[in-house]
């Protein structure tokens, strides 16, 4: 890659892409400068703006450029029902899958001691305060159905219970170990449908 | 995706990269926005740069950000051979695999008549030059071993006999209707060592 040290670099930048190795990201810095520039440049903008400006929901913790998310901010929403969710991809997923109308807090991990990930660092205060608020009725458990997934739903429920929330966990059709972001539409929305009692 | 709409413009965006759906893209935005924050900050930055500054090498019209390209401003190659190649990246190719030490001139496609794509289109003008210049003794024809890259072979091969300039075609492993930015190392070296007259 002798030619262009800038060539070189952009490939090692793309490699920050999930899945994107050393042989792919050369394919695709190849492409967007000999077929697609404006492509390119698009990105490069819309990737400065997105760095800079996308940050977290200050009420649900989801990925916004906004201080409020629209979701949150919209009042039509279902006031009495809260959905838990590990990941703001979660949240797209159900969105995309199933009739969900209330709102959601995103936790942005699971708990994990090991990796010294506690409560706080999953925003479990800020979710106590949104429970202590009182409106939500029903509290859904919505982590990923690993071992630490499970752990933080119930982690959760305790917190639920201290304050007479009912919690329900999705249920059927998950399968277990796998990660809810890559679960087919009509399988979530199905889980989404059977929920039980937690 | 109602939470952000820079978020869903950073997941298009992303589809301009080849091989990149919907799916990939979404997964590229929450990763680099959860996890490498820094990667895409670069990202975009490189990305900019390359966009703008990366343009054809005035001699050999390969990708560089210089007016000539490193290679080209290489005294120490071998002068007297020159090789054609179709891509930018087929350079990248043989460079890594094989011991080549010559220079190279890049089409940046080949003859297509049918997509009214000309000799002119392909720098053809602009080879007939370099081979005027009189220091070429061997032109190596490394196009594609496609029907439209055979044909451009053998058009350049016609321009180069006017000239007294000897051809010679890059030949045994290179298996036909290929590309060549694709073949393993080994093959391609091979293919370089076992050229003949064309
Ligand atoms: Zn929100
Ligand atoms: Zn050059």
């Amino acid at each position: 890659m002798s030619e262009s040290s800038l060539l070189k670099e952009l490939v090692d930048a793309l490699r920050c892409l999930p899945g994107v190795g050393a042989r792919t990201a050369q394919r695709m810095a190849f492409h967007l400068l000999e077929h697609d520039r404006q492509g390119g440049e698009r990105l490069a903008r819309v990737m400065a703006a997105a760095m800079q400006n996308i940050q977290h929901c200050e009420r649900c913790r989801t990925l916004t450029e906004q201080t409020i998310c629209r979701l949150c901010s919209n009042p039509a929403r279902d006031a009495s029902l809260l959905c838990v969710v590990e990941h703001p991809s979660d949240v797209v997923a159900i969105e995309q899958a199933t009739a969900y109308r209330g709102y959601y807090f995103v936790l942005g991990g699971r708990l994990s001691p090991l990796d010294g990930i506690g409560p706080d660092d999953i925003g479990l205060d800020r979710l106590e305060q949104r429970l202590d608020e009182g409106s939500v009725q029903e509290l859904i458990l919505a982590t990923n159905p690993t071992v630490e997934g499970e752990v933080t739903a119930h982690y959760i429920s305790e917190l639920a219970a201290k304050r007479q929330v009912s919690t329900s966990r999705i249920a059927h059709g998950v399968p277990m170990g796998s990660e809810l972001e890559y679960v087919d539409s009509g399988t979530l929305s199905h889980a989404f449908e059977g929920r039980r009692k937690y």
